[in-house]
């Protein structure tokens, strides 16, 4: 496209939308370039603005319309797909300063929020309040905003769904600049088409999400988290698809020996065992249930732990006081961080299979592995079938690393799909993967999602190169005038 | 729009396709002119077509597509809009025949079935597996296609959502006859828009839906029904919103006793009583609760009685076995069968408000219904905020009810979405709704839905008339050529 660069002028009326937080040039948080994922490149905007209201964010977008001028909106801007990654330039929204919580609807379950309210802040309050927002990333940092842009998921999907099931209704910034609001309160809608949920997942390119109303549960009395250590992966997973079925758990998660050892690195603390009786553990699950009461919670405990023992794992160790439970998930929370800091390159594949499939997907996934110079880290959401697949290496080359992961990930995209799953649980498309969406998408449903952008407004100013148009398709677009 | 004529060489081509089911003339069922709302009218299609496969709604939709036929998709013909009315004539498809539960994927808790598969008929087999299919609309004899089509609702829906929430994937046939999937059957999906849940409630406007992947989940172990009669309806709804919050029923259902003394009288059978130790019942609270086991059911009962009983209540009646459950939710599923029986002239409306302004809304609508000649009848899902209040006449002539009942749905529909509701919680537009649509949405959602719509195919051949076009405004846009 033919994107207009962001004049002097320009700047003074954007000045007058948002007088003294205009940023520009080396005053811009060099933050703003990119997401968490440093693989897939950064890029200054010519501008940034903390917005503080939808109304700011309108005239905004109305002038950038007027302009022909890229607009990439962020929150947090803890995505690991280059989503807020401004490639085009342009200007960037930043929501992080919209973070009140406007108010609680209780009888009716609701809470209506600024989009940059960070997710752990929520949920707090709601806590505080009696009150579940049941979403739960690993990123507790994340905002609200950015969580129903890439539909965030996290490990309590498994029992209650991902944030596309708690967006109710939402106040949105068209991109012509005008304010409207999609969804309502209630529980039950049926008229027309569902634009609330084509918000939900569409990562900033349809529009700008500036507020949000969403639904609550009665928050549980009780949880308690079991973990079953196990001497190697296959048996860990092998054991999930039953084990679900059974015992419907908050949450199931796997995770390998190594990323948890580099995670208690990170948050300098060991809390899990790493060997039990001499054998040394070489995987864990993690699993939660909640419940009324503990007592309810007591029997199903012995149950799992009877299952779990019997599935082949060496222990089950209960977590049932509140300080056990911060420890356990606060190492959990930090896989992706620790990670990061023991690796110099790294990608990630947030790939998707039914439950019953993924242990056969991660053998499959180790074979095709096997060819590469790069080393693989597996963790992930067993109950709902979400992996993520790391790629890291301290020592290849950047080119080299790229070419090969790519390699890497056009097999184990297409064998995901096969298995009726599909290319992202929770994380988007954003830039990373862009490509493989196209490929997954087939063309019939990825030109609906392009016009369908396009009625949005055609010139695509909002988060361009992301969700189904690549970058390059984008420069084509300008080359053709 | 130019609709063409179906010619007789149209017909050979159709007849093809589905060979010796393409109905012409006065073969047609005349049920396939209408739906079960007969105020809205009926028109019969030039053709009618039981279809057996998605390859046959291709051929057939191809043909439209290429000589420019509407066609109308219905399954059982069940909906309250007019919404499967060939208003424009043309081909009606018929996917009752596609009835076949295609296969269950136990391990993760989905069922793929044709969309001609009658929701009884899902929700028996499912149950057999120890599995519930939770979406429970009063209309057992609904096909699961239809529910999709119009997110149906239904009791459960304060516990368990909508059929929205139960659609994973679907196989769909776009208007250009082209066979596609959206969707997918994991749980967790976070790659570009949600196309899949853009055509639920689409009402058979954007694409054909020949197959549905549904979740499911355990089937609870224990039900149980408790019947609260009320003096009145105003206690009978002030004792929902806090009754609601405490205890979290799978169904909250008030009705008043006119109604179900229709609907008794229709099946033929007195389950409820009418008086309580000489004072006449005006309001009935009917409500239930899911659970592990019955014992854990008992102490909620015991609960929910006292608290029923202090908030007015002339007494408490438990149904705890099969078949005293059987018959009370039996005279509840056939309130409309019983309306329609003892009246003339019947129209209705689906308004859904926040729980905690039931009671408001209910005052509201008895006000504005003063004013008019026809009576009113109120039944509703008061655990979730949808409420059908009918129009009824049994003296009234035809236009001058038509007249009067735009007149009061026109304030009581504004007042839904003032008080935050909206106007179809669980029926749909179809063609009686359009006009009130219209103005509910306002002009920025209105165009968005329409340009959404001519993405999917600009000539508008599909289900013509409903949702987010008027019949008046399809014919000038044919007279302006």
């Amino acid at each position: 496209m033919n994107y207009n660069p962001v004049t002097k002028e320009i700047i003074e009326a954007l000045e007058k939308v948002a007088p003294g937080r205009v940023m520009s040039g080396a005053d811009i948080n060099p933050d703003y370039s990119k997401d968490e994922m440093p693989i897939y490149g950064s890029n200054m905007p010519e501008v940034a603005i903390d917005v503080l209201s939808t109304e700011e964010v309108a005239g905004i977008v109305k002038i950038c319309c007027d302009n022909n001028i890229p607009v990439t909106t962020r929150g947090a801007g803890t995505g690991l797909v280059g989503g807020c990654t401004p490639v085009f330039g342009g200007v960037v929204i930043c929501t992080s300063n919209m973070n009140k919580i406007i108010s609680y609807d209780e009888p009716n379950f609701s809470v209506t929020v600024q989009a940059g309210v960070l997710l752990k802040d929520l949920a707090a309050d709601a806590l505080g309040k009696g009150l579940l927002y049941p979403p739960d990333p690993g990123e507790k940092l994340s905002t609200v905003g950015g969580n129903a842009a890439t539909n965030a998921g996290g490990m309590r999907a498994v029992k209650y769904g991902t944030t596309r099931d708690y967006v109710k209704a939402m106040k949105v910034v068209l991109p012509s600049g005008e304010i409207t609001s999609f969804g309502s309160s209630v529980t039950k809608v049926s008229s027309g088409y569902n634009l609330a949920h084509l918000m939900v997942s569409s990562e900033g390119t349809l529009g700008i999400i500036t507020e949000l109303t969403l639904k609550l549960i009665p928050a549980p009395k009780a949880t308690v988290s079991l973990m079953a250590p196990f001497e190697d992966l296959h048996a860990c997973i092998a054991a999930v698809p039953k084990f679900f079925v059974d015992f419907r758990p908050q949450a199931v998660e796997f995770f390998e020996r190594e990323i948890l050892i580099s995670s208690e690195e990170y948050i300098g603390k060991q809390i899990f065992p790493r060997t039990i009786d001499g054998t040394e553990i070489g995987s864990y699950l993690l699993v939660t249930f909640d419940g009324a009461s503990a007592d309810d919670l007591d029997p199903l405990i012995e149950k799992a732990s009877e299952f779990f023992l019997e599935s082949g794992a060496l222990d089950v160790l209960v977590a049932d006081t509140p300080p056990k439970l911060k420890d356990i998930w606060a190492a959990r929370s930090s896989f992706y961080e620790g990670i990061k800091e023991q690796t110099k390159l790294l990608d990630e594949c947030d790939v998707v299979v039914p439950v019953s499939r993924i242990a056969d997907y991660v053998a499959y996934v180790e074979g095709v592995a096997e060819g590469f110079d790069f080393e693989t880290i597996y963790f992930g959401h067993a109950g709902d079938g979400n992996l993520h697949i790391y790629a890291c290496s301290k020592t290849m080359e950047r080119e080299e690393f790229l070419k090969q992961v790519d390699e890497f990930f056009a097999p184990i995209y297409k064998k995901a799909i096969e298995l009726g799953g599909d290319i992202s649980g929770e994380h988007g498309i954003g830039l990373g993967k862009v490509g493989f969406f196209k490929e997954a998408a087939g063309s019939t449903n990825l030109e609906l999602q392009r016009a369908i952008k396009k009625v949005f407004y055609p010139k695509l100013i909002l988060n361009p190169g992301k969700d189904c148009y690549t970058v390059d398709e984008l420069k084509e677009r300008a080359l053709a005038g």
